[in-house]
């Protein structure tokens, strides 16, 4: 990624390591820093039930999500509570924002109540970041509109290099609706970042203009793209594209971006598989694949989830926490 | 009941007092089992405020709940927290069930976060042991479809021991919706366990065929039934039953089957009052009954549920926690 | 206000310097329970992350709302959290309201749970203090109906306190929907029995009859209102009001009582603007005044508010966990 978008603004003083005050994208994060969150998740993986320092006790954690989300809040609410911060929810359902409350208002209202760190799921591309500029805690983007979810980059960083023992030149095809995907986005920034070589399939309707940019390959052949892929990321391909005539069929999608055991068998037999999740069984992945002993690391993907974000919350709050090196 | 649903392959080694890995039901359990979990939930009963030890610290527990509750999720996450546990709950309205995912992938999500007890609650009959049979931790059925409600009825038995200083040979009378109840189904399964008289009572719409292979007699005149009661269990009337067909007016099921004060105090006088919550007032129970003061144990049962609660996720957790003599 | 309504039948013995069980409205406080609260606030405004005692370990606290809140509960849920209580929220969408159940068995049913103190925010006047009258536990009025708000009213006071230097002799105006706004009738006590000089200003069809019994001076002019004004209170227009009839229009109810940048420096230059949130922007208070750094106290209101939360809870937990002079 061009460096033109990192904002040196939000960088904050000693914490050289990782210099960055909130986590709104992979996009200004080098490559190093990425590499350091990672190795601060692995520190979590494996920590013993009851086992993890309760770095965060005392800290307020405000998960404000203004859209619906099961697996990401949860995996913040578990990660948040594991290291001892008090964890509140704000749901947008219930919100201020039904009565017309602007975002910044709603933003101004939580650091008011003295969040030591907000992690955010917003609708609208950017809100995240808008957020952030008006806040004295960490943000931490949960998901924004089609712009960024960093945190699932990370873990699906940190499920391949677990599993593969590195991202660096491995093949990785990214499939499904490019277009749309906050998701895919941030796997392009942090793999690229990471060194990895990354193929970008999807149908012509779904695939993102010149996105030969981000340093990857684009392919409309899902067979030639998975040619000696190490890992086989698949998207969800959301309902809502089949009616706004994206995708002619969930059939015909299925037929020729669906992975199939056939398909992985014949192309990439030793790839890796995975996807972020909730998954379309039948869709865009067939169970036959998905359930895979070996081959599939889908529900590690989870278990890294919940690692990569006590890494994040750590570090983002060591410096309010006057960790030595961070102040 | 007989042995033949006791699936011994869901048995742990150790705890040789309770070696069960689920509670997904009555069903299955020793009546030493029952009795045990009993004088369990005794300890907690009398726990002073800030008392209990807390012996779920650094665990977590996930509070899975596909069907709307207040009252049972209330409870199980009051008596998590009093254990030290970090709760969390995932409600059904804002999952990714929603999305079509499929119930397995949703609790293999859950696992994959390293829960280490889950407590679901789900429409669907036998969806608590699909989930139970997929994951690593131990799980609690907080009500599935019409199957069993396992906390309820331990919650009842503690109740009706207390108030009448044992079960054996009390007769119990049970009375309303006995074909869609999974509170009646697992009731049944404990008091007869117990040794208690049962007797159940209902319109014969409501009445499941061949109820009597439980071991219960079954009635259709409500005074009748209670004759000579030393516990009269009400159930709950959903509404939809009334729409349905089941019952012919609402009128009509008062005048038939609903508890008055003058039908106790004519067929027994000295029987103890229970209802699971919440109560239609006036329909199944009236509130001079409901709010009667020495005969009611209705609130009681409510207090006897937190306590039941934890001690069946302390027991179930005790494995985990290489409590000596359950690893 | 008259001691009319003062109920003593709820005071505890011991504690003397706050004798009351309940918090369900600033009617029947001393002016001196007032200021001790406020007093007992201060404590918690500047307490460092992390620091503040956890005294209410232990406790559980139960949020029971039945109207929908997104401030009110989280401020209450992060000030329970920050005192170490077991901290559960119960949504009306998700209780058993739903179900028919009477508020009344709603009530009973979370004081059988042990509650330790319960906050309620509800849509009726008066169903705060109907569940105080049932429950063994503290009961704290997070807003009821056209009733009360009285953490709202604390927390506008402590704030006044803290940028004016005292409330006593200042001049307060309070403008908008004086009708429906429980929010204005706890600070009309409020103010009024810390001897503040309160004007109030409201369309006349949005002007309670008979106000001046409250020790109040009515104005319909909002430009006289606030000649010499120390501080200004807005309250948030409803957009039921507009379709209800009670406002022309939002166009004239912004000319005639929205607050410009302009009409404060005319009419009240030093003065401080409030506001209890969520703002409706550009209809009753411009953008300009909400965000001026100097005037503006409203996210200052929001900070205090965590802060008087706290000092409630603790303050009405005394007794039960037997502080010394509160047995």
């Amino acid at each position: 990624m061009p460096p033109s978008d990192h904002r040196p603004g939000t960088l904050i003083e000693g914490g050289a390591v990782f210099p960055h005050r909130h986590l709104t994208g992979i996009e200004g994060l080098e490559p190093h820093e990425i590499t350091f969150l990672l190795d601060e998740a692995e520190r979590w993986v494996d920590a013993a039930p009851g086992g993890p320092e309760k770095r965060l006790a005392g800290l307020t954690q405000i998960n404000a999500f203004f859209e619906n989300s099961t697996r990401t809040l949860l995996s913040f609410e578990i990660a948040g509570k594991r290291l001892g911060a008090d964890v509140v929810n704000m749901h947008a359902a219930q919100s201020s924002v039904k009565k017309g409350e602007t975002l910044i208002d709603t933003a101004m209202t939580l650091n008011a109540m003295r969040a030591d760190v907000i992690v955010i799921r917003h609708m609208s591309s950017g809100a995240v970041r808008l957020i952030a500029d008006k806040v004295d805690c960490p943000v931490l983007n949960a998901g924004d509109g089609r712009h960024e979810h960093p945190t699932q980059a990370l873990l699906d960083a940190l499920t391949i290099r677990r599993r593969l023992g590195g991202v660096a030149n491995r093949r990785v095809v990214i499939c499904g609706d490019l277009l749309h995907s906050r998701v895919a986005r941030s796997n392009i920034l942090a793999l690229t970042a990471l060194a990895a070589e990354v193929r970008v399939c999807a149908p012509s309707t779904l695939m993102p203009p010149a996105i030969e940019r981000f340093g990857v390959t684009p392919f409309t052949d899902f067979d030639a793209a998975m040619e000696g892929a190490d890992v086989v990321m698949m998207l969800r391909l959301q309902t809502e594209r089949m009616a706004g005539g994206y995708v002619p069929s969930v059939r015909e999608y299925h037929l020729r971006y669906g992975l199939t055991l056939d398909r992985l068998e014949r192309r990439a037999p030793g790839a890796l598989v995975m996807h972020p999740g909730p998954m379309n069984r039948g869709v865009e992945i067939d169970s036959a694949v998905a359930d895979h002993v070996e081959r599939s690391a889908i529900t590690e993907q989870v278990a890294m989830g919940v690692a990569v974000r006590m890494a994040c919350l750590d570090v983002l709050t060591r410096r309010r926490r006057g960790v030595e090196g961070w102040a």
